[in-house]
């Protein structure tokens, strides 16, 4: 038998290859749409939707920038595409609404592969195919350098169904879905790759950190049962996030740290690298569980809603205070310290000198 | 009189100073809202809208990368940030409808000056002030060198005002609101500070190139009468613009290059700097002005009601052929040529080899 040929390596086509126009073709192609809603979807300009007609419309945007927010040598791209849809859903979820349209703004330099994009495209299909919504439109802009990938995402809720950070009042219990701290560990994990943890561990937070998935159906739930005061994603960080809570409605809060869930892998992964779960899980951000309030008489039926529905845990992990100065955490020890917000949660800009 | 005391420099204040949340609590201050139909606005991960309820929504986006689309020390933050509404509220005006919402993903380096961003603001804002519309949210992103600015632009229109790319018939007739290539123009007086024009021409071209002014009240004009089949803004240039609405229309061009309205300033630009304004204008491209078709009948009447309503000239430039292959231009000379649509208009990625 002759053995097969050997075929020439084909170079990968690049978008300077086909020009913005044939690249927008390759995407209008891998993301076929025949929602009767779309008068007019990628290709246009302008995408054109039916709206609904009572509910509030959500917008929300979140760009993930190459070498701030990804590394192209980390994450692949079908996972950067399923991680940009979940984080802009994890904002749509917290508010208790559902995604509906997605503008994609591309922003990527001529020598950038075909492929990659194509394989972009197809990850925020996947995630959006599971949790609902469709890409429209979109841009596509040169850049001299890295690649930029801007999601726009619009959702919808029924206005009495519509849960916002602004809501939260003194003597209200605040409670977690799922656990923290995972997404702090992943990347600790990808930091240190001879962290000494087992396989399993570092696949699990791994993708916890790489691929979040946002908590939709709970939002969702949650919001149904009018029983939640304020409801927010982690982000930036529980204390961050429960700050931004606090703030808009103008309390403070104590965190119980001994109830911040945190997960097996997670605790082991923090032992190896001489790390605080605790404080992982308090600061570390990127998680996008849900964090809200309740009245304490209605947490317990909000706990067993959730988990029975879908096997999410919920947690009480602090309570609301009246004084909005006060944000303050109790230690394992049941030592009162303050929050540590400012030095922990996520800014893009922390202050310089910031303590 | 003792002289006034000279005070000492104050540093710049930078966006790492203040850090995100207090870049964004700055920009909710510079954007006030006091519209009924924003339930939540700037300072949210998501806005909140009323829609209303028969409309359909419309949603574009567009990004200004710097070294890219602007460079930090030709146009001032100002005119930026008047540009970045331009454009965006360009395509909305194309398909006959209004704006209603702005989302702005800022990119930005940490060492950026916050009365920069500031300045960018308030140039958006009153354009927005002028246009309708309003900046409900946005988010905010590090970059480790260059500025982007990404907006998003949600809009409305009623259904039975709705105008397409895709409706062009045989035998149309293509119109173009304003003058072509004053952009393109602008551009070289950039380009070529010596250039010998005078100075009014000059800084005429320059806010034509930095600060163009979409033809709102023009493309609503236009789609109220019912008899536009096909729109388009001219960002691309003319000919790769009404390619668009050809490829969308299943249909073939043919332009009059002699038909094409210049500027007095173009025209004495192109001549200055040895170039051809026909050209320009049918290649340069960011004009924004809009290129619609409708039946040889219907075209005085709508040059006349556009000139009448705010002056704006109205041109016949082109006709709609059956044959989708053909896109052609009849020169100044008579003559019948190709349309140079992939050598001149606006690719971001030209494929290497185009001619």
């Amino acid at each position: 038998m002759a053995s097969s040929p050997v075929l020439p390596d084909t170079p990968p086509l690049k978008v300077k290859n086909i020009g913005e126009f044939g690249l927008i073709d390759r995407i209008a192609r891998l993301l076929p749409c025949s929602s009767p809603e779309v008068v007019v979807g990628i290709g246009d300009d302008v995408a054109v939707l039916k709206s609904p007609t009572s509910d509030y419309l959500l917008a929300t945007c979140d760009c993930q920038v190459e070498s701030v927010h990804f590394l192209k040598d980390v994450i692949t791209p079908h996972q950067l595409g399923r991680r940009i849809v979940a984080i802009n859903v994890s904002d749509i979820a917290a508010m208790g609404g559902e995604p509906t349209w997605g503008l994609v703004s591309l922003v990527l330099p001529e020598e950038t592969e075909v492929d990659y994009i194509e394989s972009l495209y197809g990850g925020m299909r996947s995630a959006f195919d599971e949790l609902g919504g469709v890409v429209v439109g979109g841009n596509v802009s040169r850049s001299p350098d890295r690649l930029m990938i801007d999601f726009f995402l619009l959702g919808r809720v029924a206005p009495d169904r519509l849960v916002l950070r602004s809501g939260a009042r003194a003597g209200d219990l605040v409670l977690v879905t799922g656990h923290l701290g995972d997404s702090r560990a992943g990347f600790e994990c990808m930091r240190q790759p001879q962290l000494d943890i087992s396989r399993e561990d570092r696949n699990f937070l791994l993708a916890r950190h790489l691929t979040p998935r946002p908590r939709l159906k709970e939002g969702q739930l949650l919001a149904s049962t009018g029983s939640v005061h304020a409801m927010a994603d982690v982000s930036d960080g529980l204390a961050a996030d429960l700050g931004h809570i606090c703030s808009a409605s103008g309390r403070g809060a104590r965190i119980f740290a001994a109830e911040i869930p945190v997960s097996d892998a997670c605790r082991r992964a923090a032992e190896a690298a001489g790390a605080d779960a605790a404080r992982w899980a308090m600061t570390g951000g990127e998680d996008y569980e849900l964090v809200f309030t309740t009245s304490p008489g209605e947490a317990p039926k909000l706990q067993q809603i959730v988990e029975e529905a879908g096997g999410t845990p919920v947690h009480i992990v602090a309570e609301i205070l009246e004084d909005p100065k006060r944000m303050e955490m109790v230690t394992a020890h049941g030592e009162i310290q303050p929050c540590p917000t400012s030095e922990g949660g996520w800014d893009h800009f922390r202050p310089v000198g910031a303590s």
